[in-house]
């Protein structure tokens, strides 16, 4: 797969049921349809940890069905490499393009533990291998020798590197220097919405939106205004997506905000997280409804 | 089960063929004819997240089986609540006599949402249930007003204070406010090692033990000398203890030099630890070679 332009992570709509399966489909069509360049199935969003390993396999091959052709990436994550090793096996055998290699610690790793996970995946692969940096999920914070260090090893293609992490200022200077750093075969991959802008300008080629999983067309447009520079665009996007930004924030993440507005949008039932986790207040669900409304968001 | 006393927390030998039964029951076993009170297992220690569910489950029949009557503890954290309630449901039908639960999270909770957590799981259970809390394992933060509203749901009996968390002293300054605010009935446990006198004199009256699962008569004799007050027994104890706390501190926890350690005396082979974890270095296992020789530890 080419590693460029919107790369949309949708939810996997579950509750205590199990997956539904019928609004998962929905959404990959929806982001095929709006043309998307990959889908990313089963990341953060798509809430891998809270899945089976059945479920993943399942849910991964659905996803795949539905793009009819655009490519799928989707997570490997688990605590142990043996599950993370049996994931990429059968994740790729059901079509996946691309896998997504996030860091799981329980007992916090060291960088030779982590360094290893991906050697073993890197010799056990024949698809392209993303690093998925996010030092708040993971307690694990990669630096720049350990990223040159995978990324020289065969099939690591793409870092997903970590928005407003420690500032938005230091996330963007870091891409500017990874593009530096890094062999010209590694994409380097922002993650952030609203430092997007100045992530593409300092050197990123893909773009791994979260809110891009729910509102493809809006996400095409940022990142196209990102990549030619129209600053007028940006901000009038950026304008757009602020209240969404700002309810993700408050909640500490974009997964229970984005759950609400899939089903606002009549894409999903209201009851589409798996417990522990819960939904938005009604307040901020009205806040999201009237922000969708006042914009068209799509 | 009475909780009270040193409730040892031992390790679960595992490598990439899966886990050393013969080696899990040999530490049981161990434990039993030392004394202890009782038996923690599949705890963090216990490497809980890294096994599957069926793994949990006979792990934790193999243990009540070894037990022979000693009150075993296991842990049914996961990231979802439908696993949690299904480990609770399976481990009391295999004698598991209380049930531990960890905040495992990857989305940041909210208190409403780990109170209904608890809910959940007290509304389904027979046994004891202890509220375990390790704020940089889970990310999530107990206040004490938290504490006190799950404490009075049925079946909660005691919760598992942080040791050293945020610091030293505060740890000990929360189990005596909390012995002051809680109701009789929940009884609070200690478990850090180097403070453990401490916490017992500020109302703790069992020790959640990691190195107590690795030397339990060594244990129990500080956790006497903590509950007799007897200063000159504890600096002893504390000691001879001193060198296997300083190296966990290292490595930023103790489940890889308890690894090490329990390979050293002969328990378990010396691949006991899953991937990605890795043991320690050379030079530390030297070191906790020369300190469990000095001392004679066990």
């Amino acid at each position: 797969m080419k590693f460029s332009g919107v790369s949309a992570f949708p939810i996997t709509p579950m509750n205590e049921k199990g997956v539904d399966q019928a609004g998962f489909e929905r959404l990959i069509k929806r982001l095929v349809k709006a043309g998307v360049n990959s889908i990313g199935v089963e990341g953060s969003t798509g809430n891998y940890p809270y899945l089976t390993h059945d479920e993943r396999v399942e849910t991964a091959h659905a996803a795949v069905s539905c793009a009819t052709g655009t490519p799928v990436i989707a997570s490997i994550g688990s605590f142990r490499t043996r599950e993370v090793l049996s994931l990429a096996d059968q994740l790729q055998s059901v079509g996946i393009g691309a896998l997504l290699l996030p860091i799981v610690s329980y007992h916090g790793l060291g960088e030779e533990e982590v360094f290893s996970m991906f050697k073993s995946v890197s010799q056990n692969v024949s698809v392209p291998v993303i690093i998925y940096d996010s030092p708040i999920l993971s307690r694990f914070v990669f630096s720049d020798a350990l990223y040159a260090k995978i990324c020289a090893l065969p099939h690591i293609s793409s870092i997903k590197v970590p928005s407003g992490w420690p500032s938005g200022n230091e996330a963007v200077q870091r891409i500017q220097r990874l593009a530096k750093r890094l062999p010209s075969t590694t994409v380097i991959g922002a993650s952030g919405d609203n430092t997007l802008s100045e992530g593409v300008k300092a050197g990123a080629k893909i773009w791994y939106s979260e809110w891009g999983g729910l509102f493809p067309h809006r996400a095409k447009s940022l990142m196209q205004a990102s990549v030619t520079g129209d600053e007028d665009q940006i901000a009038r996007l950026s304008e757009q997506f602020a209240p969404f930004w700002k309810v993700s924030h408050k909640y500490g993440g974009s997964i229970r905000p984005i759950a609400a507005a899939a089903s606002i949008l009549g894409l999903t039932g209201s009851d589409n997280l798996p417990l522990p986790l819960q939904g938005v207040s009604e307040e901020d669900r009205t806040i999201l409804e009237q922000a969708i409304a006042r914009h068209g968001m799509n």
